[in-house]
């Protein structure tokens, strides 16, 4: 999610998170504890090899029209120099960082690591695809649950180690139009998004590294305290949001290739984001 | 290579560029005509399959003291919230696109297409690194040329089909003080860079689809009129520059992604580079 230039609405929702910590923080602290830690030093290769064929673009074109979390403009594209004139192209990019598809990484809800701490090996993981369309076509407020998760498994066997789990909700074909943000007449967002037991569950009973979501936010649209991305963040996993094409991709056996911004102090930022198959 | 803000450098270096294009347009236009163009349309996978154990980073981190081409600051960071005061942290760039590890899109250099039209499957490559690091240790305007990639092939065998071929002449260790740029007391750059008629050579002997370089520009330091730019980035292949880490990879066998924005109209930018070996 990305709140630049919406003071009013950080505040808003800010206030909203205190009250939420005040009273789930200790939860949170201990589902923490007991979770596993993202490696954050040495490679940790996994094991055996990976083995691909093909490769698809899980990135959306990023333009000015994109829809940002506020609703309010998150680019603006100055040209500093022109082919027609000179015989050189040049741009310059006025960009607020959680924009197009993204990476949410540890720093942003947390005083944990930045983009380009994040380590290399933690950036190409084994990608598994809850598909929710069924579900977020009948409530755009949607969450990926724990059941959810159970019944994946099920299906497909246990989410493979170091996974990238990724949210399937349909969402990538409603750039057009208002349907992304889909807000209601409070201003009120309505998107599917991770729930934060899903995110615990991951945390504590599996060895996941990452979440992806084809929406806005890891959170769903009306979350009034962005309890997921305060399960997910500060145990120094990161979060991909507005993630393309996952319908052209198997549920279990795609490697996602996560390529966030190496920016020095990056929160977050415009990620180019690829799964081999 | 990289020009914003620096109109003066622009002007002088396309001048001689001119005065280049003149006497060498019709040769380049004859090489261009008589070399394979670059696949933009459907998915063309690589014969069979590739295979790794391990991802190797090959992106600098970018900070706002990472060298220019032109020696001007190309980036400004914005903190727009802080973790202390409400829980997030957000920021907003301001970033000339060549800057850092960063791709040249055909569109920087000519009017084919932009950053975010490259398709997909022409970002992860078979990776090739012709290393130089001797001759541009005694010679900081070194140049691959026809004879090094051939000795390359002698030593390897023929070059992927499909390669990025990459320039390592060890200026990756050089990110400190002023030898990246290594300007000298009349401004000129001295760094090693591809010649023209290696890029020729790949352009119509071999099926290459990127260069890569461990320095600012794809043409070497001193040249007055990117030669290797005007020669190579209108077949609409692209560029990556300011690669790092080219010596932690194998001369051959490694497939490198280059995670380049996706920004609509983008002649280029910071991109996050992985080899997979």
């Amino acid at each position: 999610m990305c709140l630049p230039g919406c003071q009013e609405t950080v505040a808003r929702r800010l206030m909203a998170r205190r009250r939420f910590l005040k009273s789930a923080g200790a939860a949170v602290g201990l589902a923490m504890a007991g979770c596993r830690p993202a490696p954050t030093s040495e490679p940790q290769a996994a094991a055996g090899q990976t083995t691909f064929s093909r490769v698809v673009d899980l990135t959306h074109p990023l333009g000015v029209d994109f829809p940002s979390f506020s609703g309010e403009p998150f680019m603006e594209i100055e040209v500093l120099a022109r082919f027609e004139d000179g015989g050189v192209n040049m741009k310059r990019w006025h960009l607020t960082e959680h924009y197009g598809t993204h990476m949410d990484a540890p720093f942003h809800f947390s005083d944990q690591i930045t983009a380009d701490e994040i380590p290399v090996e933690n950036l190409v993981l084994p990608l598994a695809v809850v598909d929710i369309r069924a579900k977020a076509a009948e409530n755009p407020d949607a969450q990926v649950t724990p059941d959810d998760l159970r019944a994946w498994e099920a299906e497909h066997g246990p989410l493979p180690d170091r996974a990238c789990v990724a949210m399937n909700s349909g969402w990538d074909q409603k750039m057009t139009g208002d349907g992304f943000r889909n807000a209601d007449t409070d201003g009120v967002l309505h998107f599917p998004g991770f729930h934060v037991e899903a995110a615990q569950f991951l945390l504590e009973e599996r060895n996941v590294l990452a979440l992806a979501v084809d929406t806005l936010s890891l959170d769903h649209g009306p979350s009034p305290d962005f309890a997921t991305h305060y399960a997910w963040l500060p145990t120094n996993r990161w979060g991909m949001e507005c993630v393309a094409n996952l319908s052209a991709v198997p549920a279990t056996g795609a490697t996602i290739v996560a390529g966030g911004p190496k920016i020095v102090g990056a929160t977050g930022g415009p990620s180019r984001v690829l799964a081999l198959v």
